[in-house]
């Protein structure tokens, strides 16, 4: 038996998806900067493609910004938001548990003047508003606070994070990373107060390397690509067609069935939990229910190596990944487990299980038959 | 009958690049960046691809970065150039026929206080050897330019160039924009001097939305894109691995059979060039045989708008592009088919055939017979 456990770090492909791919790569493959029929057609797929992830924003479709994916995404909202607004100030804000494809952008800034001010977590991985209140000054054009920690599951209130921020400087941008957040909650930009919000294709079953850039159409936003204009000029580079068609079936099926799919993720969330939990010195650092988000679980495991125990699952054909922290050059980024404060020796104990909506309950229970059975003898051999 | 003559704005993904791109999708579709086996099988589709690739140019497989495409490439090898080597000096070079993925990054480096010089050609689309030595100086940090021109299918004597360069100054880098010379032209980077060379996936049936940037190993660069640190930290994002692996099978494709496919191309260019300039006011932009690439024709028909002309060919099932000049705001910037002198009336009357190895002379017949035919008919209804 195989179980797939790690699906935050990518997805399978979806047929449904999978097969508007390979007809705009074979049947219809124009380039939609072409002026014929074959342009004008593999246009279609593009507005078509805005136009159904903007449905599930309910923002609108020229709203949405096709990228390379994530990081992209995330990279433009900053660096393009951060400068075309260095009039008004160069005070940025986020947080300490960032992924990656924020902060690096942030410690680019920095180096070119901008001041960055990181907020704390508590153990639950969520900032104080009171610190982030007194955090926004009159020269804070951005502040970026990701929808969902991609190490431990854990939730932003952001619409109280964006009525915070609008009350103490309504021209304070609020970009969102949403690459663990969008498919996983309904999430509306305009009714939340999100200015920007950045999702990743290959985590919700379309294919790697297309994204989103959601941008309010009021937003002072600038290119950091150059070159033949396309997409109004905010992205440069012949229009992945595939990509974003994919992109576009991938959001209509993430949010159909909508509730069912999320209980289910929940209910295999928290058997997980409880099962691994059964076991001593197992901790789990996501929250159960509807406190955290469905498809992720962190579990820290006294005394055995993280990188041990992914090797020993995937031996039985279980993939998850090592949750530990990524490193940093940045002294006030310290990576999620360490943010919320997880003692020292589990930093290098922690696995993450990620679920999508084809994971099966009876997936759930091998991974548990063997946690049970390999925890326990590799802490034999870790005792040695 | 249809015939897609449109192959130098994108071409129709190949059956070897889709089995590859679909397998890694669906069987083999782990994140590289996984420590467990299906991000190591993942991870070695990459390396593969990096080998086949290298193979192509005789380079080394590390030098080669892959990127989202044409743009990307190109962006990063200008502006991650320019600002990595801006002690050395400001002053870069180009020519007046670039590709918009060119020039404007060469803009946004003269916002920030680069000096940009930009060489004028001649009708034939070529700079003058001795004004590119006169232009060098011993700030220039770096030269751009083009393999084959996108409208006209010019070819460049890029080594002649390269040692030009080099002998006025060792340390000046060359930039080779080869996106429509890649799969066309043996390209040896190290026997021709070039350092950097960029190259899109869609212009040889691989996707879009990938591409590469041939950086070669003693060339001092920064990344354009912040994040996880991917490919060794010069371009962060989530590898795009079906997409890299269709490049791979896309570049041994390109070069098995290559003589015998060029020879095709070259076949049917010409025969599209004698059969057309049979019309009179009719003429032809692009170099016959050896002497211009071997999949662009540039036609320009008197009394004719290119748009009209391009939308009567639609009609009949043939896809072509118009030649028109892509507009700019750069005053030294003219577009190719100013830039080689064209007469002002034929700007807008000039069509582009660009071909793949897959056309057919049966396709070169039929485009030939509605040439014929429309020609006459537009020329009569424009004079009314």
């Amino acid at each position: 038996m195989e179980a797939y456990f790690d699906n935050s770090a990518t997805t399978r492909v979806s047929d449904r998806v999978l097969d508007i791919v390979v007809k705009t790569m074979r049947e219809d493959y124009g380039n939609p900067s072409a002026k014929h029929r074959m342009g004008v057609r593999a246009e279609r797929y593009v507005k078509e493609a805005a136009a159904k992830i903007a449905k599930t924003l309910k923002v609108q479709e020229k709203e949405i910004l096709f990228t390379s994916g994530g990081t992209e995404s995330d990279n433009l909202a900053l660096i393009g938001c951060a400068l075309a607004n260095e009039r008004r100030g160069k005070h940025l804000i986020t947080t300490s548990v960032e992924h990656p494809a924020v902060y690096q952008p942030l410690c680019f800034l920095e180096s070119l003047g901008f001041e960055i001010t990181i907020l704390p977590v508590d153990g639950d991985g969520h900032i104080s508003i009171e610190e982030l209140k007194a955090a926004v000054r009159k020269d804070t054009t951005l502040v970026s606070v990701m929808y969902v920690n991609n190490e431990v599951g854990a939730v932003e209130p952001i619409a109280e994070i964006a009525a915070a921020i609008h009350e103490k400087n309504p021209d304070t941008l609020l970009h969102v990373d949403a690459i663990q957040g969008y498919g996983k909650f309904r999430i509306y930009p305009k009714r939340e107060g999100i200015d920007l919000l950045a999702v990743s294709g290959h985590k919700l079953h379309a294919p790697k390397g297309v994204g989103f850039l959601y941008i309010d159409s009021r937003v002072k936003i600038r290119p950091i690509l150059f070159g033949g204009g396309q997409q109004k000029g905010m992205r440069s580079g012949t229009i992945n067609v595939p990509g974003i068609a994919g992109l576009g079936e991938a959001s209509v099926e993430a949010y159909e069935n909508f509730d069912g799919k999320i209980a289910g993720m929940i209910r295999l969330k928290d058997l997980i939990t409880d099962g691994v939990t059964e076991l001593p010195g197992v901790t789990v650092n996501s929250k159960k229910g509807n406190a955290g988000a469905p498809h992720i679980v962190s579990i820290s495991v006294e005394g055995v190596r993280s990188e041990v125990l992914l090797h020993a699952l995937e031996d039985r054909g279980i993939y998850v990944s090592s949750g530990s922290a990524c490193s940093s050059n940045h002294p006030g980024i310290s990576g999620t487990l360490k943010g919320i404060g997880l003692p020292e020796p589990l930093l290098d104990a922690t696995i993450r299980v990620s679920l999508c909506e084809n994971n099966t309950e009876e997936e759930a229970q091998y991974f548990l038959e063997n946690f049970r059975e390999l925890v326990p003898q590799l802490r034999r051999f870790t005792r040695k």
